[in-house]
């Protein structure tokens, strides 16, 4: 029997765990920090009030569960030793014949993670859920906010990183205040939010062709987000976030500006790139370690295009699938093939009804293109039961402007300390 | 215009400012510390992974923004001055021509406060995703654990309370470990999980029938709950539960054995009972305060029946309604008529297709009350959208034995510290 090692239940790991699931000679380690399975692509409909957790996430044991040969143990891996062939987890050791690190990647703050604290990023159900208690939060504090002042702050709404997550981040804040939170208010009218989607290089969404990320930014403005591009930003704090001498009064920031990869690649003493990728021969080993492979937003395979492959879902499944083939061609005695990634496109969303997409030449934008994206997303998100639900969720919504999920959960669960909210919207007690 | 100030946006004050929504001549102002109504007879399912959050609440100022007088303010009320007819809420003060005391109760131990670290309650959306994962984290430590006593002891699961929340949430254990996480786990057999019931008095469901609540009890068994009847708990530890000199080792205690009426009753000067609950005239006024009303969990009604009228969903609805009739009645100069309860039944339900019901002279148990409970919940569950999606889900779960809402979602939203979990499953580390 040889064991199998997957630190990590993210889109590669699943998919190597799946590929390895029932083959005859292979046990399979799975552990992961959470108990779920997170459909990363529609995590921003979390933190926007439009789904639930539990509808993009499902238990990594139960999608594995038939597989009798895997196992799933939720824990943390604290660091990897190549040699010994054991991993050392947050209750006891773990030895393997061959390691599959698929651990991914974390926000960077470039060297300010103090920033963090008012500026929350978007990886984890945690965070969706904290982001989401802000955004209604900062309404509900300027309903009952008298200072025009204050209440101008609270209404303010910055998304720090063009990229497809702050795109997506800004037009839905845009869309809930226009649509879904107009007629609730008395004291404030919800349509006069700014939303303000700042970008440090000359246009948003670089991955995209130049006509269609000014589409997406025309996109955007119709939903009344304002995109200011070339606008790096220098501090962020309590009261808002500085860009050079500008400075914006914002009580709710959000950030979708960069990424690092887990520290585990370096710790275990791996060669990384300076965004902590870990660099992978073309069989998505390390250079010396055969058995052992990095997948994923942790991994720098450049040997395809030259450049490194985007830290995408699409990469990531393609990687796991692949891998669990080597393995098993390993163990027939087969030699290893270099992965190869099909590049299926590219597509990001603005909103309700407006999309980009990107498929080989083709490009669309505009309805047709929300349409092509919903079918995919649905398409790709895990086990019957989230499809049905996800597809029901979203054309109530669409339907009748709400959002399903527009709950405000305060961190503390004793009655002795419900109501106390976080003093982040910096309201002014009278 | 009369002002009418609502403190609470449960079943009584939501149904009091509908019932106001519209009338001319009358302001309402509901003020709740949350920006939710929660659906609570079914909070349970949340706490047991069955239903998301989101499936039962819903934004208290989506479900009145049609009523243009109405307004929501999300804050908590800290003091009344009945004499100058004033609220101190969080934000400021709020005057009042009538106001309704609607803010519910909360968890009691009994002047043991030091046990709700160990044995929460269920009472908010907070507490409900706080017991879901001390449950779901408890197999997930036993699956990793190699200790054979540590393993019993997190396989464990004491409820202490034998009203109908306590047979809810032990059937509901009782149910996941038999068939949802049966074959989940690859260490432990979900399926040897020990589920104890504890009640201090000498039978579980005493404001049932003795026939009706032993059928119950014989439910229970059938799903592995073991039901202790005089069996008062003397201490609750990180370790277990004490009864008298008996010792029950267990990772996870659940509360729901007593309820403490709000204490804003009792800070505004107002005559209450033992458990807190402030007495009320017939017409739900407080002695003195004709234009002061009472309701909910939160008042004591003796006059129809000689005791007070139970803690209910439908009292609460029945009373909301009743006093926004009574204020506009008020208005039109026409005298009050008394508050009178119309009793339609009570139901509790023991697990998958198991309940028993009283309507009447009716008794009904099993399955036909398990439908009948499914329909009646299915029709209060308020909103459109809410209702599909919880039908959709309970179908599902029904058919397919699992739960959709599996999810350990950590307290801490930073990934700074992203697993960093309880301590309170008391792991030993090897």
């Amino acid at each position: 029997m040889r064991h199998v090692l997957i630190i990590g239940g993210g889109f590669a790991g699943l998919n190597a765990a799946k590929g390895l699931g029932g083959v005859a000679d292979i046990n399979v380690t799975l552990v992961d920090r959470t108990n779920h399975h997170l459909f990363q692509p529609l995590l921003y409909q979390v933190a926007m009030a439009g789904l639930s957790p539990a509808d993009i996430a499902a238990p990594i044991r139960n999608l594995l569960s038939r597989y009798r040969n895997v196992r799933v143990l939720q824990g943390e891996v604290s660091s990897i030793d190549l040699d010994r062939k054991a991993a050392v987890v947050d209750f006891g050791e773990l030895t393997f014949d061959y390691l599959i690190l698929a651990c991914g990647a974390r926000h960077s703050y470039f060297g300010h993670d103090e920033w963090e604290e008012f500026a929350p990023g978007l990886k984890t159900l945690e965070q969706a859920t904290e982001i989401r208690r802000r955004v209604l939060l900062a309404y509900e504090t300027a309903e009952r906010n008298p200072s025009e002042s204050d209440r101008k702050r609270l209404l303010t709404f910055v998304v720090v990183g063009g990229g497809p997550t702050g795109v997506e981040l800004a037009g839905a804040i845009g869309e809930m205040s226009r649509f879904t939170l107009a007629k609730d208010f008395r004291n404030i009218d919800a349509r006069q939010a700014r939303v303000i989607l700042l970008e440090a290089g000359p246009r948003i969404l670089p991955m995209f062709g130049e006509k269609q990320a000014a589409r997406a930014a025309r996109d955007l403005e119709h939903l009344g987000v304002q995109v200011w591009t070339s606008s790096a930003v220098t501090k962020i704090d309590a009261d808002g976030v500085e860009i050079g001498i500008e400075r914006i009064r914002s009580a709710t920031v959000l950030w979708a500006a960069g990424v690092t990869a887990s520290p585990l690649g370096r710790n275990a003493g791996l060669e990384v790139d300076r965004q902590g990728r870990v660099c992978v021969e073309p069989d998505l080993s390390v250079n010396g370690h055969a058995h052992v492979f990095v997948v994923g937003d942790l991994a720098c395979s450049t040997h395809q295009t030259g450049k490194p492959l985007p830290g995408t879902a699409p990469v990531a499944m393609q990687q796991g699938r692949y891998l669990a083939k080597t393995i098993r061609r390993d163990l027939a005695g087969k030699p290893r093939q270099p992965f190869h990634f099909v590049d299926k496109g590219q597509m990001a969303t603005i909103g309700r009804s407006r999309a980009i997409v990107e498929v080989g030449r083709l490009r669309l934008a505009g309805f047709a293109a929300w349409v092509v994206w919903l079918v995919v997303h649905i398409y790709y998100l895990t086990g019957f039961k989230n499809r049905t639900l996800v597809v029901l969720q979203w054309a109530w919504s669409y339907l009748s402007f709400r959002r399903g999920a527009r709950l405000i959960v305060n961190k503390e669960w004793r009655f002795h300390n419900p109501a106390k909210q976080e003093p982040a919207t910096g309201e002014k007690r009278p």
